[in-house]
This record gives structure tokens, sequence and C-alpha cells, in this order.
């Protein structure tokens, strides 16, 4: 749920250009979903290779649907939805919006067929920027957080299109490419890992300025953080690498408890695609196969993993509000999914004039606090309360983005979320240690 | 594994009238296969709701590699698979041709598209065509009970095609039909139940003359039957609710041990595909959802229900020995695959002339026989060994063929089987009794 | 459930002494059940290592609960049970006798405590023994098949707790010893196999004359049995031995399909409780760890490994019919729980009289037969109904008692029936095959 | 892992003076162990009825190998264990201390008896006393802290025998009682819940004097805490009740998303123990089965229950700070297991003395943070190491002990931890809330 902050105070336009504003947004994130899509086959929108992803068409419906509960049938009157049985089929998770069919089954409907579910979403968009335009004055206060919300969850919802089509993908024994892969170009060496030093201090943590937030950045509050050390750039393939070689996956000491239990039985032994390949590791990418490149960032690597390389290289995972602390005044730009890279580089060259590199982008970056609400937090009433408030059990909390993150939904104050098991979204490591006494 | 008995001695034509027949029926099978899916859209060609049932494009893709392995690889030399990585996709269960993907998992494959399988199945029929047309002397001997073993396998896939499907569109909320469905006239009353004597003898059981028959339906061997009665006809669905309303799913008494366990786990009430919607029941049907009609053969019954019926009744299901008994001298007609009905029908007035009526098609039917070898069964050797031979445990028969099997796919000795709990083929009921002393 | 042939038909005695067998008979089998526990610790009675097996304690007092609810409750009036609550603790499987505990929970359950069950047998003892004194005329014929029943019941019980207790030491890292195991002699080379011919006949099978039996023995029926030829003694450890080391456990080829996914999935490589230690095989035996002998009969082995290592040996398993065909005019004797041996012994010397040896006692020898209704049968009406007929459905039958098995409760036509997957119980192999064309 | 603090610091004795207290608080540790075990037979030593619970032999037994294992071996020496084999069977979770016997397994074995346990115990203890009595020095300071660290361990084990003993005895349907219970007096009602209200400020957190805290007590750390305001007392099964009454456990909208699922998948509708019987609630206590009193605190629900209970009374659950901010300065009395009450216990009318009362003893009190970390944690090397620091995720912290936990063993700052689904514990509800603007 985003914090009450509606577009048109943000930047003081009026409400003509506010309006223009939202439009353009509502049309450039949903026309990004389906671009997105491009490459697929009518096959590919089906499928669902684990309970945890969706099919693509369940995304596009999904999406589409939650324009047409929180904002078309409450708000427009006289609107009826084309398709009632969506209801059912497309809700998530709002209990509070209804029953729904469940998660693991979203891959066993062939029907409605793709061509029905673009149909759906044409129908819901032309509704929408019917509905949009003729917004103004209370209900356009009213109404354009909410449409916001939407545009936040369709962002969200584009990145999970990635990394289900990754999973999906990877899972067949043919390893499909999503796009064509370039041979890159053979990566610069990476410099050393430094270690920048930030003081202790009460620092104010959180959402609390201008702009769409989702409830759970706020409040804003105080947190006095200890004097830390945040390296200067994420892990690499060429660390991770190390690790593995110096027996990081049968070391139970390395690990937490629960950590080793998921090795011992998932028999995990490198990152999630990871293929050894005549004594090489070549991974999965959404550019279809081929070797591990030192020089990237790791990537797919499980919480539990990162806290183990963590102890293995005689550091930690930063707290949210350390790395908070350390991205808070730092340019938000990177490797997103606009690039169209589709996955993690290596740092270049020019990248090092900054002293913490590579926080925004590439991979989502784990950190040791457990996903909690901040002091005062209060879920919004209704439906739209789920969203984020209901979740938070263990979960750990991941910041920056990644590569199949929109840089225009990101922030410093962003928290993401997943199990510590979690391994098919775009994760990586970026270290921390605690200060010793001068 | 059929027994050794090719198909030019059947009738005894000569060679070339054998070989245009073997080509006119492969063709035709093969052709059948793909009226069948005519009516599918791209997506239904790709889930698969349940592990026992296969996505129709790994029917399609599975049946042609069962050729290109057992006849073009080893037979038509210089042949070479466009796709060598399918002997990995669409093996079944034959361990001793490799290596195979897991059979829960052909539903979370988008690739290879079905555009790809049909031309697999194409280049598939253009080699096998020609391999046909070359076959003469030995080698017609040689091979066309292997092709006549394919296309009896790819008539199986047929059944199954239909069934899985059915079972794929009753998972999904919105209740898909596979064929319009036509509002079927009121159907007649049923005549009444009569029971129909057989002395005690040996019979000859078993296949045993010419023409094609599965492996397991040899040796033709000698058996001593008591003297035992045959319903006339089968169980219909007015007398299936007369079970249900009597309490049939809630006393224990009726039930087999692990079917009463079936009954509590599974929380069965019914026959797969009935619900209840406002007080009447409703069947899903492959022409969508309609009310479940009295007259009509209930079907998509377990062994658990069938035999818990038969108990209610004071009857109980006949041997397979009994059957066929019964069968062998009945004429092999009925409502098969080809009248297009997808659905047992009624029982009509002028079917009244046979002693035993419904014994071929409709549904299959029930017996107490547990899957076992006849008395010096020896599976072939090599990997179209497993075909029949390694499934003989904890598996029932079931005779006479159901309306999505082909009439040139049925004889009186074949044996089909299934575990005691399966539901989703459309199976049915007839019951026998033991004659009492005079 | 017995058939209905009262003890005092059996032998022609007068009243008298038919109620005075009665007794002697209901002492010494309950006496026995006692005498079984005797080398146990208290805490040996509460333990349950499977939901197949339970513990001590349960079989102690669910037999004296058999006598309680099936004798004395319906027939002696005025009887109240001294524990209610016992009703719902030890009804095994009896669904109309009431509600149950869940079997798998057994060995929960530290109360009540092992001195209170001995309490309550003895307090069931002196009841019954007062009912058999007081019984005479109608009642005597009335209640005598019963008490038999219950006889025979705890017969079974006196095996199963012997099985029960070797399990579940056997999962002890321990290996604690049911008994001192003496340094057994060396044994003799044992003789090679040879075949025995039965001639194609109809026999009789199922049991006809005076004598108590279960009702899933009737009605004696006839049967065609083609000609076949039995192995004249058990397989060995050492013939055994020969299949494991020819790879009989990764060779799918000689598996049935489900024996082999249970291959897979439980690890087997050798029969239960055995071993591999520094190169050598040793075994559990209720005797302790011991080296595995080659001369003794095979044992602990699943109906998938016995049919497994009769493919191997170009052989096959009897059908119950051969079986008791071979049995019937052989004399009842052999190594059962009265030799104290506690395990299956190497065949002796002056065995080889007879043309067929060690058909009884031993091992129970798994049949291919899967365990089916006779022509005829039907279960007793109410809670003793269940006793048989409901377990009718992917069972096989076993044939000729073991080690642990009394020898007044075994018959030629008695038919034990366990799944395909168990081993826990004495059970082992004897080939047969069928007899070519002369 | 206890800080670095020995027990003589502490209270400046000198050598002979904290060798003594040593030893004498070992003895009575130890022999208190064994008092809690007196009301028990034989049999309820042995099971285990369900993976989170031990057996209490095997409680009795794994403190003595963890004294023999942290001390005797490596610290005296000539010590050889009298069984070598229970460094396997007694092993709990320290994998750097070997293999050992899977948890769920602990309950399937009866071997070692009852006895023979406790000669192990007496074994320890005279090897430790002589240990003990041999001390001077610098050995008494490198090994007295690992003693008193075996000593909290036990004191940590007495607490789950009884919560143990108590879920055993529950899944009894004979319901038995460790204890006699007394009819307790009517409780007086009890008094309105106040709050009580806590300034922001840095907050020092954590353990830093004397005396010893396992080692996720330390570093003793800064802390900005938020204004915030503590319950005055425990939550009450009355108030729990009014909770249930208001369709508290059929609302999602109060729950966390995995409480919600927990809830639907494990039917839960009341507390652990709690069952409806002809309309009233009772409880299973360690006195057997009694009706369910209003005036005592609520007991034996989960995480997800209190955090539901909280969110309906628009309260939430402390924070893990605010819980020791608030306990800081109170003193540590109350319901410990030296009452012997072995049950939480209404709220005195004298006891309303404090401003927050019932803060220690009664219940574990559930917060709302997960267990984490402190800033600058380090776990100790070796297999001690695995104490604390490796079950650091997925787990909630509770604070100031139950009515199973000895006076002697609790601090402000100990910080238990358990799951979000626990319920077998004496776990319990304190509110809190957030101050809102003057």
């Amino acid at each position: 749920m985003p914090v009450n902050h509606s577009i048109h105070h943000r930047a003081g336009l009026d409400e003509v250009a506010c309006r223009e504003t939202l439009i353009r947004r509502y049309q450039h994130v949903r026309k990004f979903t389906e671009r997105l899509c491009q490459p697929l086959l009518t096959e590919d929108y089906v499928i669902q290779a684990m309970p945890d992803v969706s099919p693509p068409k369940w995304h596009l419906a999904h999406t589409s649907w939650f324009f047409e509960t929180f904002i078309l049938a409450p708000a427009s009157p006289g609107y009826r939805s084309p398709h009632p049985s969506y209801a059912y089929l497309f809700n998530s998770y709002y209990v509070a919006a209804g029953e729904r069919h469940c998660r693991p089954k979203r891959g066993l409907l062939s029907r409605p067929p793709v061509e029905e579910v673009y149909r759906y979403r044409d129908c819901v968009d032309q509704h929408m920027t019917a509905f949009l335009d003729s917004l103004d004055g209370e209900k356009l206060e009213r109404w354009s957080p909410v449409v916001e919300l939407g545009l936040h969850h369709e962002q969200q919802h584009q990145e999970l299109l990635l990394t289900d089509l990754k999973y999906n993908f990877g899972c067949n024994p043919l390893r499909p490419a999503y796009v064509k892969s370039d041979m890159p170009m053979p990566a610069p060496a990476v410099a050393p890992l430094r270690w920048t030093e930030f003081p202790e201090a009460i620092y104010w943590i959180g959402h609390g300025g201008h702009g769409f937030a989702f409830d759970n950045e706020s409040p804003r509050h105080r947190c006095f953080v200890e004097p830390f050390e945040l390296a200067s750039r994420l892990i690499t393939n060429g660390e991770y690498l190390a690790f593995i070689s110096d027996g990081g996956y049968e070391r139970p000491e390395l690990w937490l408890s629960m950590g080793w239990d998921t090795v011992q039985r998932e028999g995990w032994q490198a990152p999630l695609y990871w293929e050894r390949c005549d004594g090489n590791w070549w991974m999965m990418t959404l550019g279809g196969m081929r070797p591990v490149r030192e020089a990237e960032p790791v990537c797919h690597v499980s919480y539990y993993e990162a806290d183990a390389f963590a102890r293995w290289a005689d550091a930690r995972l930063p707290t949210e509000a350390e790395w908070e602390v350390a991205a808070m005044n730092l340019p938000v730009s990177g490797n997103f999914v606009e690039q169209q890279t589709f996955h993690p580089v290596p740092i270049s060259r020019n990248d090092t004039a900054l002293s913490v590199e590579q926080i925004y982008g590439d991979v989502w970056e784990w950190t040791q606090s457990h996903y909690s609400p901040y002091p005062g937090y209060i879920a919004a009433p209704g439906a739209l309360g789920e969203y984020n408030g209901k979740f938070m059990a263990n979960q750990f909390v991941l910041r920056g983005g990644s590569c199949a993150t929109s840089l225009s939904h990101i922030r410093p104050t962003y928290r993401n979320f997943f199990p510590a098991d979690a391994r098919w979204q775009f994760t990586g490591i970026r270290l921390a240690r605690t200060s010793g006494p001068a």
C-alpha cells in the first residue's frame, strides 16, 4: 500500500498536467509488460514449473484484474467486468477480495487462451484510459495513488514475468533462450574489494518525502546504527567459485542450521542455474546456456548461501538500515531492465567513481534483516492492506533492485522480501562488517 | 508386445496387398490422432493436470518417437532423427531405450512448440511411408508386427488423449468443452437387469488365432470356470444414484479396506466429474457440463467404487475369465470412438436381441481379476518387452473397450489394466454372481 | 472368519472332552504369548519403529480386547470391561466395532503401563475360563468357532510380535538381541536345486474338511492347473548373493515397474537386515548381528525381490494353486516357532526324503497370486467379516508358515497375504516353472 | 555459548569458595532433573509424540553427554566414556561433535533402558565431581564457564522435559496427569489492563555485566527506541475467549499470511490443549484435564495467534528491545518451576505494586522481533559455537521465562527463540503499542 502522497503533490503541477502524466505513465507501464512478452510463443504463456512462479498469461491477466478490482469496480460507475469468472482465476492472495484459484495450479489452465487475455487487457486499458481522462479534483486526488500502486504492482510483475520465465525455461532440457545472447566481450579484471566506513549515528530510515512508496517503507523513523563498513562492490562469480572450491557447500560450520538442512535436502552445490559440463561451470541465462564468467556479480543465491559465503569471508551481510545509510545519497542508476541485458554485468572501470558501487540494479542484495514492521507501521484497511503487511514473518529484506527491475520502480527506501531459500530472483551478495574499536 | 502373427498371414493375401493394407492402416491411424486434436487450441496441447495424464503435445510426439525408435532407427539404414533430444523428452517408460524425462513434469515444457511437434510427426510419417513401401519378403514379415504394435500403441494413446484432455478441462473452473454437445433426446426407460447363466466348464482363454494381439493375451490356455451368471447390461447412473442415496459412500462395510481409506482421504462422494449444483447432479463431459442422465451407463468409477456397488447390490464383479467366456461369441460392435459420442450412451431398444448387451464399447468394465501373467507367459526381449509384463502388480483388468476406443483396436481377449483408484478413464460396472446349487 | 465347523465335530468327541480341549488350548495359546515376551524389558513393550509394526504392549492388549469384544461382551451376560477406553485404544481395524486409535500412533502411548496390560489380560483370561467352563450344548457349538478364531488370531499376533520386535530392534543402532544366539555349527553344503513335475489336472483347492480354517480358504473349488515344476527346496542366501553379485539390484529389466521404483526410492541393495561391514555381509537376527550364512534360506525379501530373483534365474514364482497342489499331501512339519530357532535354518541331509522340502516353516513363500476371493466366497456378516475379505486388493498370497509361526496354526490351505513391498516378515523364495511341451 | 565471565569473578570470592559454589550448583541442578522425573513410569521415559519433543530418557542422557563431551573428554585426562555409542545416540545438533541419530527417531529406541541411562548419569556425575574438585587456578578459570554453560543447558532441558512430557501425555486419549492437581481456589477478578509509557531514548541492550549469559545476549549495544506503551499484565484466558467468540480464528484479515495458512491446515480453533466438551472449554495441564479458568494467563499460543490477538485488540506485540527496556529494572521473581505450579497462575492482588506485572515467570512472552544477531555478534569457535548462532533465521524471540523455567536460569537479557508456529512451550501474550503524538 502506498503512503498517502498523490502524484500531483509531488511535482506541484496543476491538475491537467498531473492527469496527463498519470495517463502517459499508465500507458507506458502497461505497454512495457506486453513488450516483455514479445519473444514468447503461445505455449510459453501457459506453463508454471514450480508453485512460486506463475505463467506469463497469469501475470498479464492478474495485473489487469488488479486495476479492474481496485479501481474500475469501485470508482467507475456502471463498469461491468467482461469476465466475472476472472475474479476467481486471477486474484493472487487478496483474501478480502474473495475466493481464488489455488496458486500451484495456475499452470493447469489452458483457458482462457492467450488471445483472450490480451483482449481482456485491452478492455481494461480502454476503460482505465477513459476513467483517468475523467478524473479531476477530489477524485483525482483520491484515485491517483491507487493507480500509482497498480502501476508499481505491474512493474513488480514485470520482474516476476522475467524471473518466472527464466525458471520455466531452465527446467526444460532443451534450455530455450528468451533473447539472443551476444557473445559478451571479455570482461576486464575486477578491482579488489574495498571497505567503506560509516560512522555510528542516529539515522532517519524509511520513506518520508514526496513520491510513491509502499506502506512497508513507512513510517520514517530513527535508528541507531553502530559503526560499520560496507563492501565497495558486489561479490563476483570468481569470488564465489573460490568459496565453492574451498568446500563451501560441504562445511556445515559455515551455514545456518536451516541453511545446511536445505543444502542437504536439495543437493545444492552451486547457485541456481549453474551446471557442471566437462569440468567447466556453465549457467542458464535468459540468453540461453553460456559459461560462467568470473567478473560478473554472482546471482541466484539464496539467503542461506549469501550468509554462508559471508561467514566464509570473515564478514557478514549488512542490515537493511546499514544498506539504506550507504545508499541514501547515491544516484539511482545502474543495470536495470531498460538496459535489456537481462543479466547482471561486470562492474565497469568508470564505475569506480563512487565509494560504493553497483548499489542499484544488477542484483537484489540480501540483508541480514528479517522483514518486520517499522515502528508505528499500520497496514491500510481492506484488501489493499494485504499488499505487504501480512508477509512479515520468515522473510528477509533485499535492497537495490536488479537487472529485471525498472529504474522508475526503485528507491533507496524500497524493501523487497523473499524467504531464505528463494533463489529464482536475481539475488546476490554485498558484504558488510562491524567496525572494530579504533 | 504382439504375438508373432504378422498381418499378411491373417488374410492370406499376397505380399503386395499386405503391404498396401499396412500402409493404408498406418496412414489412417496416424491421421485419426490428428483429427482428434482438431478442436484444440495451442494452449490445450501443453498442460498436464495430474501426473497420470499427459499433454496432447506429448502424446503426438511420443507415438512418433515410438515408430522412430522401434522401427526407423533399427530398420531403416541411414535414418537420423531430426531431434535426438526427443529420445529423452518423449520416451515414456522404456528403461531399456534410455534415460527419460520424468513423467509428472511433462506439462512443464513449452518447447518444442506444437508446430514443431507436428513437423516431427510429418517427418516420421514420410520416412515410415517410404520404409513401408520398401518392405518385402522377410523384411515385411519381420517388421509388419512391429508396425502393427506401433499402430495399436497409437490407438491406445488416442484414447488417453481424450481422457487426459477431459481431465485437464475438468480441472479448469471455466469447464471448457471439447466438442459441441447437442441436447440429447430424452432416453427411453432402461429395461430391468436380467441375469444370463453360464455353465461350469474348462474354457480356452486368451488369444490364439490370427491377427494382432498384445503379448499379455497369450498363451491361450485352459481355465476351469465354476457356473456363474452375468448381468445383461451395464449399471446405469440411475442405479448408481440409488447406491449413493442409500449411503453408499458412508458405509465402510461395503468397501475394501484400501477403498474406504481412499474414499476418506479423497473425499469421494460420487463418480469423478459429478458435481452437485442446487440439489441436482451435474457432470463434466467432453461436451461440457450437463445434468446426469439416469439411463446412461455409470462412468468414471474406480475399482473400489465398482466393487462397493457390487457388494451393495448383493452381487460381485466378474472375473476376467468369466467376462471372456461371455464375450467370446458376441459381435464386436458398440459405441466406439468412431461414433464420436465421446460418452457412454443409454442402451437402445433394439439392443435387446443379445443375452448380454453393451459388452463392447461405452465403458471399460472392471473385473475382479488382478492383472497377472497367463500360465506360460514370457515377455519379449528388449525394450518392447516392457510394454505389458512389467506392470503385473497391483492393477486390475478391464475388458471390452469404451466410447474412446477404436473399433479396430479391440478384441474379446483384450486385457486393459489400471490401478484400483484410477477414475479418469471411461470405466464402468457390469455385475456377476456365482450360481447357487440347483 | 472361520468356516463353520466347530471343534467338537472335528474329532467326534463328546461335549465334555471338547470343552476341556478348548480350555486347554485357550490356556496354552494365551500363555505362549506371554512366554514370548519374557526376554523383554519394560521399555521394549512401548515402541513402534514404523506404522506397519505394533508395540508388544499393543499386541498383548489387542488380543485380549478381541476375546472381550467378540465373546465376553455378546455372550457373557453381565460382563463389564474393566477399561471401556481400551475399546478405542486396542481395536485394530474393525470399523464395525467402533472408532479406534490411529495405527501409526500406537507407539506414542506410555499409558496404560505394561503392568496394567498384564492385569487386563489376567482379567480377560479369568472371565474367559469361567465362560468356557460354562459352555454346553448349543452354546458350545455357537461359541467354540469364535474362540478358535480368537486363538488363531492370537497366534497370528504372536508371529507379528516377533517380527515387529525384530524390526524395532533392527532400527536401534545398538542392535539389541532378543535371545542369546549360539554360534551355529558350520552348515553342510546345500544340495543342488531339483525340479519336481506336476501334471495338468483339475484340482480341488481350498479348505473343505473338518477343523478350523479362515473364511478366505473357502469355498473349496476346482481349478485347472497347467503342467508345472516346483523347486525341491527354498532359495538360499548363497544363491541370492549370486543374484546380487550379478547386478540384480541394478538391472531394471529384471524387475516389475513398481518394484524398480521401490528399489530406487528405498535404496535397496540387499534383503532387509543385511549390512555390509568391511566387505562382508552381516545380518540382524533375533539373536543379534551375525554373518550371513550361505546355506540358510534367504529371508526378508519383498515380493518384488522374489519376483526379480526368479526372472534372473529363468524361472518364476508358483501360483498359490500350484503351491497347494504340491503341499496338500506333504506332512505339516518343519522349523516352526516351537523350535525356538527364530530364524530359518539350512536344509538338513535327512530332509531329502521328500520330493519337495522345506514347504512348511522356515519362511513364508511368496506366490505370484494376488490375494483374491475364491469363487463363491462370501465374508461373514458383522465386524468379524472384516477379518480377511476387505484386504483383497493389492496384496500377494504367501504360503507355508515360517520360523515364527506355530505348528498348530498352519494348514496346506492357509493363505497369508502382504503387500508387494513388505519385507519385515520372514518371507522367502521358492521357484516354479511352466513345463514345456514334451 | 556463554560470554566470558566465569563464576568466581562474579562474586569476588576466592578460589576455594568459587569451586565449592560450582560443585554445589552442579549437584543441585543435576539432582533437580532427576527430581522432575520422579512421577514418571518407565514407559513414560521412552516415547516421543512429535519430532519437536524428545523422550525424557533422551533428555537425561543428552545432558550427561554434554558434560562428557565438552568437559570430561577434553579436560579430564584418561577419561573414557563407558558407552562410546552414546555419542551417536545422544548428540542433539552439534555437527562439529560428530554424526548423530536423527531427531524424529528418538522415540523408537527402547535401549539403552532407563536404568542404564541413570547409571550413565551417575558415572558422569562422579567423574564431574572429581574433576571439579581438582580444579584450581587457570584450569578453574578455563573450565568453570563451560560447566556453567552445561548447567544452563541442563536447565533448558528441564523445561523441555516438562513441556515435552505434557505434549506426550496430551496425545494420549487417557490424558494422564504428571502431578496431582488440587482444585484451585476461585480466582479473583483480574484488574483491567493498563498501559505504561516509556519515553524515546537510546537504550543499552544486551548482557554486559558479570554473571553467566549466552553468547546471543552480546555484545551489549545501543538501540534507539521510539516512545511506546506496554501492557501492565499478561493477556488472560478470558480475554482470549473474547477473541475466539469474536471470530478470531475465522477472520483472515487478523492474521499474517503464513499464520492463516497454518490455521487452515492445522484446523486451529483455540490454543493447544484446549478441548470443547459439552459446550465448555477444558484444557490439558500437567495436572490432567480441567476447565479453562478465565483469570489465568493464556498459554500455549503460537506467534501467529499472539500476533492475531494483538491486531484484534488494536495493539501489537512488543519488540525485544522494548521488552528489555521495561524489564531491566524490575525484580526477577515470579511463578517459576520452583513453585511447582507447573502452570501459569492468575495475577494476585498484591502484584499490583509494579507498573508492569508478571514480566518474569508464568509464560514466555512472544515479541515481534525475529531472532537475529546483535551488532558485532560472533559465535564461539567449535561445536559450542553451534549453541545459538546457527538458528538465527525464521524464529521469533521470547522473553521472561515461564512456570517451567528455573529462577536461577533467567535474566532480563535472556533471549529464548522458537518458530512462529510452535505452541507446546508455555508461551503467552503481552501487548504493546506505539505512543501517538501528544
